[in-house]
């Protein structure tokens, strides 16, 4: 069982509001995320970075609804070791919910034998909620941003290389940034839900092979990638040997860009005027039921293969 | 630091909606309560009830506001060797919605060393928020049920004391029984909530003591508590010695009986004739700041003593 097979599970047992980047309930959404130690991050990741993310992977999913961010309640278990940490992580929390305009308005907080934030994030749905379901035929696949960057930094993190000269040291040091503390894009999703053109979306949260199977799957349609077309983290593909990174890897399967991945009728160009910012088209919705990914002349299938929190223990 | 004292700087920090049962947002309720293994249950705890508990505590704080349960979210982190229990805890966790008619509404599941779940409940206010600050000199102080039972079930369940005879073993279990399976007091918070000479109400979720002096600091007023007037849990008290049960442990300081605790200004015939059930007058509230135990002539300070979330880890 995987993690999409068990929302599928509880969707069918719970409710039907359950399978989309948040819950629908009339003028709100409501999503919740957990980070764990050892899981998704480590005791050497930084704390007051570790709190601002538990925020920004919640305020991402309000984001792929194209809805506004209002509360957030936060259940943490600390161990003691790490309790006089808290003041600096109950700063990050303050200044994130500052910059976001959001209110923590409760709270939990109990030991345990590792960290554990669990974040719940109400919003407020603006123009229509954004669903996965909406992607039809002939709209365009885009991306809200160059991808790859994250997983490339928690790659670099994992092999320790810092890289050689300034530039290189510049570029590391930037990729590891996007991952440890990734920029939710949720003024963008606010715009998104506001153009009618706009006919699904879904945050890339566990890699684009993943997330783009969700949205076709929540569509019943198929999709067809120019890979030639996604856009890179700028001067990550210069560095990629001296680096060791498995930039293939980063792009398609790696998780936690937290870019947007959206379908729309209109055309690249007539995308990023609306939107006010370059917006990349990297392939179109079909009829077929199958995902693939087109390298020049081949093509073949692109299946799921990214970040699967349910599976995870197994593969680590 | 302990957990009083946190919730305090959260509240200067975030919101001063935090320090309620649940954060009253317009005609919401919040609530979040997380359950950590090792913390708040053991490996041998069965699963299902585990899963129970974790929504009775949010609807014991959905309570305790006099609001009805409406949504809940679910977050998990679950270690790979409990991961064949998760049917017989979704199962659980689907029963116990239907049963207090709530809709669960979104989850997050991950991988962990221990089992985690954090629960976040939304309610809807009925006839206004009940809250911890209303208490008022000369309202009396009552209980909506006996307690200690919980707490005694904990003790039994520690000690693997299972009593003699067929009376005797009927109430261990029927303690060890409130201990993992407690009920929350939903309907009676919103009759509650529809009387207005309710002043204030919490629900017991740290200990008559803990939670008694939480309730008269958010009043800014004291309390005398008469303890002969404590109702206790039928049968306990005449097999204290033979269960070896710290009886005033378990009264005045035993945690999770998920009793309310509330004020109000009617007297105890004619609130529980307003309410339609019986409910116990236990002392009066006072304009000191002091909050007494009174036992016969003796009068003494009642000081929390109960469960600190936040300092157990160094009791424990």
């Amino acid at each position: 069982m995987n993690e999409d097979d068990l929302v599928r599970s509880l969707r069918e047992r719970f409710s039907p509001r359950i399978g989309d980047d948040a819950a629908v309930v009339g003028p709100q959404v409501f999503t919740t995320d957990m980070l764990v130690e050892d899981v998704d991050f480590t005791a050497a990741t930084p704390l007051d970075l570790v709190a601002r993310k538990s925020l920004a992977v919640n305020l991402s999913d309000i984001a792929a609804m194209g809805a506004r961010p209002r509360y957030a309640l936060l259940a943490i278990a600390i161990p003691r070791s790490m309790t006089d940490r808290l003041p600096s992580m109950i700063d990050a929390w303050a200044a994130a919910a500052r910059e976001h305009s959001i209110e923590i308005i409760g709270g939990d907080l109990s030991r345990g034998d590792k960290l554990v934030i669990s974040v719940t994030m109400i919003g407020e749905v603006c123009a229509r909620p954004l669903l996965r379901s909406g992607a039809r035929p002939g709209d365009r696949v885009y991306l809200s941003r160059p991808i790859g960057a994250a997983a490339a930094g928690l790659q670099l993190l994992q092999s320790g290389i810092s890289g050689n000269g300034y530039a290189e040291r510049e570029l590391v040091e930037s990729l590891i940034r996007r991952h440890l503390d990734p920029e939710p894009e949720v003024a963008l999703g606010m715009k998104l839900a506001a153009i009618d053109e706009v006919t699904a979306c879904i945050d890339l949260s566990d890699g684009l092979s993943t997330d783009l199977n969700r949205l076709c799957e929540a569509s019943a349609v198929g999709a067809r990638i120019e890979k030639g077309r996604i856009p890179l983290f700028p001067d990550l593909e210069a560095h990629v040997r001296s680096l060791k990174i498995d930039l293939r890897q980063c792009v398609l399967h790696g998780g936690e860009d937290f870019a947007l991945l959206f379908t729309s009728s209109l055309t690249e160009s007539e995308m990023s005027r609306r939107a006010g910012r370059p917006l990349f088209a990297i392939g179109r919705i079909t009829t077929s039921r199958e995902v693939l990914l087109a390298d020049g002349e081949q093509e073949s299938p692109f299946p799921p293969a990214g970040w699967d929190h349910f599976r995870s223990g197994a593969e680590g």
